[in-house]
């Protein structure tokens, strides 16, 4: 499960609420694309801004969908009794996996922060993964944190965010971390312009935001790495040059596949829990010219 | 409402979870001072960690135990439905004002957090004060965004984080601000360490983290500014570096004041919400030696 392609779709809030259909749509391009698991309820599925109610509908929808495919729920909360009972709602509807980012107010300790995951390992019975998310969460982990954390029982993968740009920088970093974890818990590159360096530099998954609505795109490229074809993935990713550069011009991924999502007709362009709001039409009609030109699917 | 001292307290929360005995103890030690307000459920009253129906608790104990001095409740939240609801709990439990925090997952936009203070204003009867304090929300304002907030009917304060260190810049840096904002909107000091800076630099308010555990040792501060006496609140404000020392040392002043009011016994020592956690035994009784060296009261 913690292979391959892991696709992040986001979660439409519409002006009416929760849009069930519209999640159930994005749901059903990444099970037909075959993803090798479902994240839901990431940072860009806006696991902060939902309730507790709506993030254990949002988990059992995404497990009724998901046919065969393992799904694995945020259960990100800044306090650790919300965690849990998160946890035991995941749990409850078959969440296959957790994933879990320290989401912190004050900022968050080292010796805090291990004992956040091991809290929720002493309760859960499912695998986690660690979610190194600093942009969101605010804490910056340390390799050393990291191997400690993923020495807990059920702690299968690591979450990273971008690697260095220079392939080889990149080699170092992930060998690294490598090098602090036990056999068998897998690294994974999320910060979708950093996958391919990511996954030639020995990352074996991809959380993506990108797979998330655009699985088919994402998967070629999980695709060609599992294949070793490091050339190919990088090819792929350059072509895809056009999406990151919107991702950055917009201070992030969310408002751009919010505005994606739209686009292609699968919920509302507005599709942003409050306080985020919609881009302008300009840009989501720029938006439309990208995902059109790519032929992103 | 919105001058003179505003005492913050903690909330403190014990294995056993909120412990309301300790909290009244806190909040008698304010009332007996004379704050000019309390302002519950700040960051360090850990409104982050706590449930919506925990922190309409501890807003109607605040309440209840205030007599004349006026409550202003802090009703954060990443999500601006949660801050709506919170809006009405805390209306409904008699809050005489609500301070806001534009909280942020995803980094937020200038139009986005105009956004949340404009629906919240259009939702509620009684003041609001501006919450700016970029280091747990991640948003940094602009002096045109104050004031542009500023001038929707209602808003009465803009609680800043610490100025400049010099008294020149200091008074700059609050006049600019001052000119930005209509006549009656006050602007309130945080940052305990540049309390005394910031007072003499024309801020009217001093929203206090120190007051909400050593009231009148804050209220000497403000008594002293209310009076014009710019060297005497210096005077004050520099005997206490050992304390804004300690600040600096854990990271802010959260676990300190977690610390100090176990030390005075009106709680215990563990007191923060997890993940937080409490210091470790030798810094605690540094902690108790500063508390008593002070004669922090």
């Amino acid at each position: 499960m913690f292979t391959g392609l892991s696709a992040f779709p986001l979660t439409p809030v519409t002006n009416a609420g929760f849009d069930e259909p519209g999640f159930v749509r994005i749901l059903e391009r990444i099970t037909s694309a075959g993803a090798d698991s479902i994240g839901v309820l990431g940072s860009t599925g806006s696991y902060a801004y939902l309730r507790r109610p709506q993030r254990s509908r949002i988990a059992a929808i995404a497990k009724s969908h998901a046919g065969n495919i393992p799904v694995i729920v945020c259960v990100g909360s800044v306090s650790t009794d919300e965690v849990l009972r998160l946890a035991d709602d995941a749990q409850t509807v078959g969440a296959d996996a957790l994933l879990l980012p320290p989401v912190s107010y004050q900022t968050l300790r080292e010796d805090e922060v291990f004992g956040l995951f091991e809290t929720l390992m002493q309760h859960v019975s499912v695998p986690v993964c660690i979610y190194d998310n600093p942009g969101t969460t605010r804490f910056e982990f340390s390799d050393e944190l990291h191997g400690r954390i993923a020495r807990l029982p059920g702690i299968r993968s690591v979450k990273i965010p971008g690697v260095p740009s220079s392939p080889v920088d990149a080699r170092v970093r992930v060998q690294r971390l490598k090098s602090r974890l036990p056999e068998g818990v897998t690294i994974g590159i999320s910060g979708d312009a950093s996958a391919a360096t990511g996954l030639n530099a020995g990352c074996e998954v991809w959380y993506s935001v990108c797979g998330g609505l655009f699985p088919l795109t994402a998967k070629e490229i999980t695709d060609a790495a599992a294949r070793g074809e490091h050339e190919r993935v990088v090819q792929l990713s350059e072509r895809l040059q056009p999406l990151w550069g919107l991702f950055r011009k917009h201070g992030g991924s969310i408002r751009v596949m919010a505005a994606a999502a739209g686009v292609l007709g699968l919920t509302e362009t507005d599709c942003l829990p409050r306080p985020l709001r919609p881009l302008s039409a300009s840009d989501i009609a720029e938006i439309a010219t990208v995902v059109s030109e790519l032929n992103l699917k």
